[in-house]
Parts: structure tokens; C-alpha cells; sequence
């Protein structure tokens, strides 16, 4: 008996924002799970930006996708049929088979999945990748101290929103910048002091007019997702010693062209300014930490995220486009089952 | 008695590269100096690149320089008149009282040198304030491990030259760019690895594979004292986990339009950079361990220096602008008696 997955495949390198002909939607005849292997059915796929980066045919901290075959990304799943002993029928796993409806492993990569009383999917974010990204960018790149300002570019994406929960724990101000009012609304509930709606700042002048006013004396920390404006923005606002950690550019993802950097600069100097990039994966001997401090705020209230749910395979590509519309409010996900 | 003191002034602002107009020669009368006072004649002034930013009228971490007033900087003179307690004259002592030929303080501000048989002047370079740059910047900022390599802009200047010389004493790989062959040439003579002429590769590209050429498996270090094209080269050869020590960026110094920024700044994210600014003023605890290394360095054989030295208070202003024009090889100094 064979079993037919659907996935999503690379059928072009995306020149400037992706276009659904990028993608094609595949139909394979999975083999039956031989001696050591499983048979797992994708239930949640993720979508993240950092994908963009390995549509690209460059040398980067993860190689790139190859088209004509199925593009990758975390995934939760459930074993169906087992004939591993590491696995029994109905685990929980999360992998990196994303962008499918099913596969069949030999467990290496797989990850048993114990949710504590979390939604299955939350493992894709708020207590996943990007919910880890926020907590090792916040606490171990930006080293926030009580009273201090941090301002959150993408504020109310998964990362971003987790940052400004985080850093308000720890006792800090926070201005987040977001795409939209009800985007605003969400982070203000959540304790955001300043929310910043970029887009009634269209140009690099307005915004950072809008960060000096939202942080007067100026912001100690900029957690960096977007880069373009808000960098130069938050460049200006910096005060002295002030910190940025730069885990994403999302704006200048899809340049045909590269664009220009920020023409302030020079700030890093007169401010000595630190600006350090991170990759989440460094960075996985916090995850103890991580999800010991997770299993203390979820329960409290402290910490809540949202979600934006595509449904089918079929609608990966769709949900992948809308992160760099500001389509998601939270995580980005396709429920696959 | 009063003493005549010849002092430049600054006449009117500079606009993009300061002009002889924007310096003017005045004279002035001294006071005796009165209880607790000194006389003080200066030997030697210093030019520095940071004394452009202060021409300009903006909040930095030093304050503008006023029009119509002299300008400042470092200095080595001699006490001449003595009613402090705390000096005798023939004391040699380093100020901020630079710019002119003479001064009357009050002790406050005066630091009593001590030469350890190095010539006087070396205490406004390669012992002074451009020595500790070069020192904390290298061993504190980018905190060098042997066998690295390290790409140094402004590698012939004060602070360039002697980052290069305790490189190589910490057991690094040095690239080093200048402005011509003479200097690439001394660097060589110093034990530089490799030699960038940066005039040879007037473009991007060019400066780029230059770079890539000198240094194939990528530099680990970057110590910025130019900025423009040159960060755009460093940040495409840093390898994995690079530091950047940002001390100047004087190619945008005289810029009257701010230049963009580098184009590749998303380098810092897949790389995970750490671009660091610092001011030797925040590095002054480090000025004990800083001049008993040189003291060991300098009888060693294992650091040297060279001056550019223009003559009289009245070529002070050309002097500065030969830091912009790259007329100095090492440290450029007015000899002013």
C-alpha cells in the first residue's frame, strides 16, 4: 500500500516578491515505511521569511532549495504507521518536512513532541523556532535591563510579539512598530507602552519624527526584523551604548536590486552603538531556559500570541506571500490536517 | 608682562572639505598668570579626523567647536611660569589646549608627562590617545585569538599602523589598505601580510576582489577607520562570527549629502556580526596595561611609527586637511617650537 502526499515544490527562483507560478503543487507516491522507518502525516506546516533567503541560489547558513523538488520547513505531525521503535502510532513529532502532507523517515531529524498542554501548532511558534528567536535575541543579544526602551520592528509578528512580551517582563518600555490598527490594538493589550504604525509613515523623515516622539529620550535596545527606514530610524533614536539585534531585514527580501544601507551610520561611533546579527540555531543550548521560563508566563497570562491560519497544502504558497504583505497578525501557519 | 600667543580660531563652518577660509590666524594677548596658575608653551599640536565632526554645530559625545574661538585639541608643552604648587618649570605636560602657542591654566586639565625616553611627541600618537585607540579598539573591541585575520582601513594613519604592529604581535594575519605604494611599502617593512592600494580599485568590485584576493578564506576582523567602500568589501569577506570595530568612517567626513550605507549590511544576520563602535575615552582603564606593553614593545623592535610633522602654528590648518587628502603617513603633528 502506498500513500499519496501532496507537497509544494520549487518550480522557479522567485526574481523580487514571489509569485505563486514559483510554486507547484505536487502530487508523490510515498513507499511504504520499510524495517526502522515511519510514516508521518503533516497536521500544521510553518511559513517563515527566512525561506525567501534559501529560494536563492547563494552560499548562506543553510543551503538553498532546489528546484523541482519540495521546498522545507518545520512541521508538526503525527505518526501513522511505525516500524521504529524510537515511535510509536499516534507521536507527536516536529521535523523539518514542512510543505507536505506527509513523509516517511527514518526518525533522524524527527523530534518527539511533548506540548505541556500547548496547542500542537504553538511548537511552530510562540514555544518554537521563532518563540526562541525572540528570547535569545531579547536575553542573550540585547541584555535588557529594568527601565530601559527598546523599540521591536515587525512587533506584531511571531517573533516580534514575543520580544515585546518579554522585554515588558523584564521591566522594560516598548514601542513596537506594526502594519496595521487592529495589529496596534492587539500589542497594546498585551502591555506595548508605544505601538507605531509605519505605514502612516511613508517616508524615512515621518518615522523617525514618530520614534523620537514615541520614545523621547531616545530607545536602548532595537530588535531589528525589518531593516530599510526603520533601521535608519532606529539609528537616530539609539542612545549611547545603545544595542541592536539584527535577526531579520524582512523589507529588502525581495529587492531585485539591493538596496542602499542606512546613510546614519556613523551613529554606531558618537553612540558606540553594538549591532550583532543572530541566527536562532546558535543559540539552542537555551532552550531549557526557554521553555522552563515558556511553562511559567503561558499559565500566568503572561505571554499570548495569535495566529493566521491557511487551510490545505494547496494554500502554503498563499500564506508564505502574505508575510511580506503584513497579511499575518502572530504566526504564520497552514493547517495541513 | 603678557605673553603674545598666535592661536587658530575657527573663522565659519565647513562645508564638505574644510577650506584655508574656515580657519583663521589670531593673536592674543596672555594674562600673567595669577596664584595657583601656569604659563605653558606648547611644543607640539595634534590633528586628528574626530576635529571635523566637531566643526560641525550638533549634539556629539564632545561638544561643537564656537566660531570665533580657538580651536582644540591635544598638546605637549612645557611649563614656562609656575605659581602651582603642583609644577615646576621645565615640566612637560599634555593638555586639550592645542591650536595655539601658548596657554594660562590652572593646573585642572594638565597632565604631567613622563617620557620614559620616548620623544615627547609620541605622546600625542603612538603612546597617546591614537596608540589607546588602536589598543582597545584591537584588544577589547575585536579581542584578536592567533592565527585570525584582521583587514585594517587607514592602515598607514596613527591608529591604523600600530593596529596592524600589535596584530601581528598577537600572532593574526594582517591586510592592510593605504592610500600609496610608499605606505604599503613601510607596512610590509613592519611585518603586514598583505597590502590593499585603495586608489588602484576605484570601485566596488574592484576593492572587493581586491580584498577577497588578499585575504581567500575571509577576514575575522575588521577595524573601520574609513567606511564608504571599504565596509561594503569587509562585510563581504568577513567569515562567520566577524567583528567589526567601527573607530571612524573619515571618507564620509567632508560629505555635505550623507552617503548610503553599505548595500550588504544583511551580511551581518547570515554571518552573525558583531559591529562595534567605540571612543577611546570610554577605554581609559585599559591606559596602564596599554603603556606597560608599549614598553616592552617599542625597545623590542616591535612597534614602530612614523610622523608627518608641518612646522608653526600657522600650517596647522593644512595640516588637518592633509588627514583628509591622506598627505600623512602615521601620525601628523605641528611642531609649534
Amino acid at each position: 500500500m502506498t500513500t499519496t502526499s501532496r507537497e509544494i515544490q520549487l518550480a522557479s527562483r522567485p526574481i523580487g516578491m514571489p509569485k505563486p507560478e514559483n510554486f507547484k503543487l505536487a502530487s508523490v507516491e510515498l513507499p511504504e515505511p520499510g524495517a526502522g522507518e515511519v510514516l508521518v502525516k503533516n497536521l500544521w506546516m510553518s511559513v517563515d521569511p527566512y525561506m525567501r533567503g534559501r529560494m536563492i541560489d547563494r552560499k548562506s547558513y543553510v543551503p538553498p532549495f532546489q528546484i523541482g523538488q519540495a521546498l522545507e520547513g518545520h512541521a508538526v505531525g503525527k505518526v501513522t504507521v511505525s516500524n521504529n521503535p524510537d515511535f510509536a502510532e499516534g507521536d507527536l513529532v516536529l521535523s523539518m518536512n514542512g510543505w507536505r502532507e506527509a513523509f516517511v523517515s527514518d526518525g533522524k531529524g524527527l523530534q518527539k513532541l511533548e506540548t505541556f498542554g500547548l496547542p500542537e501548532q504553538a511548537f511552530l511558534g510562540v514555544a518554537g523556532m521563532p518563540g526562541l528567536t525572540a528570547y535569545a535575541g531579547l536575553l542573550r543579544i540585547l541584555e535588557p535591563k529594568e527601565g530601559e526602551t527598546i523599540f521591536v520592528s515587525g512587533a506584531a509578528g511571531a517573533v516580534g510579539s514575543l520580544v515585546c512580551q518579554i522585554a515588558k517582563i523584564k521591566g522594560c518600555a516598548v514601542v513596537g512598530s506594526v502594519g496595521s490598527k487592529e495589529k496596534g490594538d492587539w500589542l497594546k493589550s498585551l502591555g506595548v507602552d508605544e505601538v507605531i504604525l509605519y505605514k502612516e509613515h511613508p517616508n524615512q523623515q515621518s518615522l523617525m519624527k514618530a520614534l523620537k516622539t514615541a520614545a523621547p529620550k531616545g530607545v536602548d535596545m532595537y530588535f531589528e526584523n525589518v531593516g530599510g527606514d526603520h533601521l535608519v530610524a532606529a539609528l537616530d533614536a539609539m542612545r549611547d551604548f545603545g544595542r541592536i539585534a539584527v535577526c531579520g531585514m524582512i523589507s529588502g527580501y525581495n529587492d531585485t536590486e539591493p538596496k542602499p544601507g542606512p546613510w546614519n551610520l556613523f551613529n554606531i561611533i558618537g553612540k558606540r552603538l553594538r549591532v550583532q546579527g543572530f541566527i536562532v540555531s546558535d543559540h539552542q543550548d537555551m532552550l531549557g531556559d526557554f521553555v522552563r521560563d515558556l511553562a511559567e508566563w503561558v499559565p500566568a497570562g503572561k505571554v499570548q500570541w495569535q495566529e493566521t491560519v491557511e487551510e490545505g497544502i494547496e494554500n502554503a504558497p498563499a500564506a508564505f506571500l502574505k508575510l511580506f504583505t503584513g497579511g499575518n497578525t502572530g504566526k504564520m501557519l497552514v493547517k495541513l490536517s
